[in-house]
């Protein structure tokens, strides 16, 4: 195990109506003027943004409002942001949303704090070291940011999606309510799902020897998913089967499970660039990229492949051929992806084999190399890509 | 699951040589003049309490010393720690040493804040709203205090052994070095393993359904435990497996895998009158109660049972018959502390069945009930205590 730093400050407050304590939180975080910052029209329309708002005003604080984050943020919006902060003296961030929303307050906090552009921290130019305080209302489990030190924004210009990490931009707290996620649409949920698979995959994939108890807590996280979420693809309301996930949302990205361990997250840069050219979501993309990632870096390590179908797909070891082992493992993967309604190849996203280039050029290698677990060289990546195509 | 409040913001710097941060980071969390806290001479023989002084001396600030904490900490030695901090000053503690030095600290830290008794707290008389910030260098994985919210100390008159638990008393920061307790004699490193365990179980027993994803959490822990203690019992310097459990020992008890259900604790107050009667290790206490508790309330709900005896020991499910399934489990986990050397009986504590009446009195249910699984009667703590013994 590798020596680490583990520091998760983030309240978290879960469980039916907890959005209406968002006013009292706020106030014992010292927020006096809230930008109270969203996405599209479906927390207005649930009635969340009204619960939300009213909650602060039974506090006596003021608050603004910036609302229109896309999915796969962009840098313009996180601009506009900086700009209304500094203009009405903001000094507390509630992102209403998903990942998205919440990645892009996060980005707004460390850039009013900031004296150049924001982009710097994305960039790898420079490191925050004050935050405007973030807080988040959580309305989607997928991206983990509700409790992640990380952000992902993407560059209009040049179409670059970039992620930061610093444990500055943890939120200060985070509300959980699982119901709110009851109205999402099927494909959201699906890919949302698909999103925390891919946070712990991220971390299971490693090199790092003698890791049995993250280990061990990657593969629950993973049970949990595979037998949760097939229940609220049949039954969206089903509010104890979305609990489970959300907590299992939170968990897998903390990193509490992912500690002392090299970590990969060549998949996730494989999949910036599917959501950038094709405007797929984030979770879809990764539901495409996984299993060609496995079935190419299988070889590497069969055993940590045979590892995870065996104790986490229930597949026998075939102890005269692990690797036989490790393919049904792959296999299972993606069944169960099909089997939510995700994509599992680029034809599905009306991609095509000659953006492969394109792709490969985006992820700016420059002849370096993508990931760890296995360090992929930009003809590695153009051949996983070729992998995500069925013919 | 229930709703739920998780709120750890303790910073965990883990691995080998960080307890030479612990200046920097007592500096960090505003530090100037600490109560170095620990208990015998082991982290003087052994040189760790050289270092410690030498890296706070180091960042330049002022430290007094109070030592001799003992195992189940008593109530007159955090009347001296508060007495001391008020007379010089003190603005941090320092605990080094285990689940008592640190238990103690946290006493002493919102006794100086308190102007009543700090008793109060323990008796259920009254809310702590402000500690000196508490730190912890951590010498034996065991009782989770690095990373929990609660403490538990013994009223010498008349032996009491109460525990308090409030988010105010977390740690700001835990330093974590396996290495440190690979000098522990073997029988503290069992009694350690087995109150991890402990604390994983407590949480475990529980009648909140829809619980999948903190179950498999738990499980996640113990399988590791299991997997991971018999290696540091054949070899005390396998620093990777000391690793893995101390890990394990905090997740077990900063309650990120118990949130959201309905929680026992009722082994760890029949435990609670064994080790003040007597004088035993908490965690061997432990690995006493725990399996004559278990086969108590199997009945209670078999299939739970079953589920642990499937899922962390392997146990075939008997399908006709779970209850042979559930029988299995308590056997093997009974076997896996003779294994390590524990008692299982209160013989071999030298505890006579005549103690009984006596141990059930200390309990003070007066007419009440202990723990939430089963509430246990008098009746049944007596009964719980006779399955205990061999005959």
């Amino acid at each position: 195990m590798q020596n680490f730093n583990f520091h998760s400050p983030t309240q978290f407050v879960f469980g039916k109506d907890t959005e209406t304590q968002v006013g009292a939180l706020s106030k014992k975080y010292g927020a006096k003027k809230i930008l109270i910052h969203y996405g599209g029209g479906s927390v207005i329309k649930s009635g969340l943004m009204d619960r939300v708002r009213e909650s602060i005003r039974a506090e006596g604080l003021e608050y603004v409002e910036l609302g229109g984050v896309m999915p796969n943020p962009i840098d313009t919006k996180v601009y506009e942001g900086i700009e209304l902060c500094k203009k009405e003296s903001v000094d507390f961030i509630l992102a209403v949303g998903g990942g998205s929303t919440i990645d892009s307050a996060k980005a707004i906090g460390i850039g009013v704090k900031y004296d150049g552009d924001f982009w710097d921290f994305y960039a790898g130019k420079a490191q925050a070291t004050a935050t405007i305080p973030v807080a988040t209302v959580l309305t989607i489990a997928a991206a983990g940011s509700e409790g992640s030190e990380s952000s992902v924004i993407t560059k209009t210009e040049g179409s670059y999606k970039r992620g930061y990490s610093n444990d500055v931009i943890r939120p200060v707290f985070s509300v959980l309510n699982p119901a709110l996620t009851q109205t999402l649409p099927l494909n959201q949920t699906a890919a949302g799902s698909a999103d925390i698979i891919a946070h712990i995959l991220e971390r299971y994939f490693t090199n790092t020897k003698n890791v049995e108890t993250t280990d061990r807590l990657c593969e629950a996280l993973l049970i949990s998913m595979i037998n949760e979420v097939p229940k609220v693809i049949l039954d969206p309301n089903d509010y104890e089967a979305r609990a489970n996930i959300m907590w299992a949302g939170m968990v897998a990205h903390n990193n509490i499970v992912g500690v002392g361990r090299e970590q990969d997250w060549s998949s996730h840069g494989l999949e910036h660039e599917l959501s950038a050219l094709y405007g797929i979501a984030h979770g879809a993309g990764l539901a495409i990229v996984f299993p060609a990632w496995m079935k190419y870096n299988c070889a590497h390590d069969p055993m940590r492949f045979a590892q995870l179908a065996v104790r986490v797909f229930g597949c026998n070891m075939h102890f005269d051929n692990p690797m036989r082992t490790a393919v049904e493992g792959i296999a299972r993967l993606e069944s169960f992806f099909v089997s939510c309604g995700l994509p599992t190849r680029i034809e599905q996203i009306n991609g095509k084999k000659e953006d492969i280039p394109y792709l490969v050029e985006h992820l700016g290698l420059e002849g370096g190399t993508l990931g760890s677990f296995v360090k992929l060289t930009e003809e590695d990546c153009a051949n996983i890509y070729t992998l995500m195509f069925d013919m």
